[in-house]
């Protein structure tokens, strides 16, 4: 038996996936229960068509979506055109016609998930998409499969290739944020406008999606709050370095008592946690739950051939399902109703640093103000003045979201204070 | 749909199993498709029954295996007793039976698992066992689904928390094998004989499961080379500190081009490599891959709850294959004629100490011996000596086990040299 498939796209990651299938061949059919074959490939347009024949790849062109939306031959649909239009109408189209489909693109996921899920379900089509957070990382079908015993209580995600590789470059070479952007595009890691990547946004997009796997709620990427790496300074590196402790973007996700709560934050991680000595741009996910405990799932966040090692291991589920017959399950069936968290639940130490009047008495108002908020104090450092300024340095015991709201406010009400940063810090 | 299970065996990690499945019995339901009900469990005798419902276990005990073997209405079977007999003839049994067979008895499927595989496949019975790798790392579940479409190259795994701990305890607070020892002994990590742990016996049993997930080959424990720990010295560890490594007992294996290696050493691991900092009783498996490049599984190796959400793992899987029809297919399908690697083409790095005459020309005739052999150093020191002897050690580039062979036998040989260690080293 031999199984069609037609990709949409043939950049990067989509001409890894023939590759694969080539290279493994007789692992993917032991495992698939039949062939697998590229039967077309959709591109943009008769220039690109030829530029690949020309460049002698093999396949069977085609620049008109309709002729693998029509074809009953084909089976499964591979997005990889990333972004949100075609790909959503091409996706809704190809689920509709009964095809099932894999994907990559955890924008459209993490903005349209539920409509097109919605849509595979009315047509007993998969819809699978481990590769759309930490790209090499098969994260959603472990979450699926072997911690469908476990009770997840929190999740630390390092899922953002980009910014994980300039905070490396802040952390041990004592860069600068802008130094590290510039590396970052001239390497490619970065585009031209890396607001996505540094702004905490493309890391929302997976918190969206893992909140669904991990905590079977399906949390809107509105209510992920994201605070991104531009203003974290040299100083704040090396202060957190001094304390043990090393700056990273995580993404984090956790059930309080009143509901889940996640966000996106510079978070000071303890030089022995598993996630501070994820590097450059790998990524992983941390996991604390009742069963297992800790465990954390390391690989590469992005590039052709391990995203589409994912996008594979799709096709070849899906391959698995139709031999069984068994078809048109959904990808994630744990499945709760969302409750977000109160502000006063979600809790975490805090990093503040804040420019202060060299002169007696200050620590002394500093800790009077966040005495009246219940915050105590768990290090605090005063660093070198200019004679007229002192950087004082505290971090917190837990405090929570109101807390945190409640001293931040009162910081910037006195006139003579300046709050430079206010970061997480894990543990506690 | 209720689906009734049996235990045989009550201990630690067994009295997990009905603590996980109340604790997440929405989300188990969900993923199963069905309830999970533990009918009975098989205790030693009626003291332990007695003893056990005094205790306030309200579960329906049996003494005699037979109540469960013939009891119809007993889907799955759970052997939690370890060691070989009566565990072999149990499980057997059960497969004959047509009953679904979960346990984390590695020993058990290292040495006798080629035969239960078969008495499985031919009655159509599942027989899972994620919990005997890496207790509470969903590692060979991952293995048989994510990694389908990828062609795995090399496998490392920290899998044995008693000798980890006790490494970690030498490398970071520079102890002695016996006071590591003697503490591991002390905190119930290690048993009164530790000759399992400490001689990688351990490793070996699940570096024989790894093989067959992650290479297809079915490589017998007889030819999985193992060395243990017990003769690490400090000396060893510091040298190993100042050069840059971190000393651990590491499962390797990893295909070459004439076949499969796998083996069980101390291994110098650079600083900066992921299973560097696994430390005290965490297990990692790191996977090297054309496909996702480098990735790793980190999490317990052991421990009540984390082994008995393996356990769980498994039973959700079969309860979920039994309401879909798709049961009796093989844990793992993977499957290649074994061919073992030919010496000359199993490489790596090597650390060499060596003590010889503290006396000029000794350096020379140690690279003449190395060099005769075409092996070539990394890093070499001498260090410090008490005046008759100094200490010489010597990193080379890679080497083949034949050269690494000939080099020994040469050093030893040599009546004024006298080689106090050899080590793997990984990297080059």
């Amino acid at each position: 038996m031999s199984i069609k498939i037609a990709l949409l796209g043939f950049g990067t990651v989509a001409s890894g996936v023939p590759f694969l299938l080539k290279e493994n061949k007789e692992k993917i059919v032991q495992a698939a229960h039949s062939e697998i074959e590229v039967a077309k490939i959709l591109v943009k347009d008769d220039a690109e068509k030829e530029r690949l024949l020309a460049a002698g790849h093999d396949f069977n062109f085609v620049t008109n979506v309709d002729e693998i939306l029509n074809d009953d031959a084909i089976t499964i649909v591979v997005e990889l055109m990333g972004r949100i239009e075609p790909a959503r109408t091409f996706i809704t189209r190809a689920l509709e016609a009964g095809k099932h489909v894999v994907t990559a693109n955890k924008d459209l996921l993490a903005v349209h998930g539920t409509e097109l899920l919605e849509t595979a379900q009315q047509h007993k089509a998969a819809l699978y998409y481990e590769a759309a957070v930490a790209g090499g990382i098969p994260i959603l079908r472990t979450l699926v499969n072997s911690l469908a015993s476990d009770k997840i209580t929190r999740v630390l995600g390092v899922v953002n290739g980009t910014s994980n590789f300039m905070m490396t470059k802040m952390v041990e070479e004592g860069w600068s944020y802008d130094a590290a952007l510039a590396e970052a595009q001239r390497l490619g890691f970065a585009e031209s406008d890396p607001t996505n990547d540094v702004d905490g946004i493309d890391a929302a997009y997976k918190m969206v999606i893992l909140s669904q796997f991990a905590f079977g709620m399906n949390i809107a990427f509105e209510d992920v709050g994201h605070q991104g790496i531009r203003n974290i300074t040299p100083e704040d590196v090396a202060v957190a370095q001094e304390l043990g402790y090393v700056v990273k973007l995580v993404g984090s996700i956790e059930e309080t008592p009143s509901g889940i709560a996640a966000e996106v934050a510079p978070t000071f991680l303890p030089k022995e946690h598993p996630l501070a000595s994820v590097n450059g741009v790998m990524n992983a996910v941390f996991v604390e739950s009742i069963g297992i405990g800790e465990s954390m799932y390391y690989g590469p966040g992005a590039g052709q051939k391990p995203t589409a090692t994912s996008v594979v291991a799709d096709i070849v589920r899906i391959a698995r399902r139709l031999s069984e017959g068994t078809i048109g399950k959904a990808f994630n069936e744990y499945s709760r109703e969302l409750i977000l968290a109160q502000p006063q639940d979600v809790k975490s130490s805090y990093y503040f640093s804040i420019l202060a009047p060299d002169s007696k008495g200050q620590v002394l108002r500093l800790a009077e103000i966040f005495n009246s908020e219940d915050v105590s104090f768990k290090q605090i450092l005063q660093q070198g003045t200019d004679g007229e300024k002192a950087r004082v340095v505290i971090i917190t015991h837990a405090v929570s979201k109101t807390q945190l709201e409640h001293v931040s406010a009162q910081l910037k009400e006195a006139a003579d204070f300046e709050l430079l940063n206010t970061f997480k810090v894990l543990g506690d």
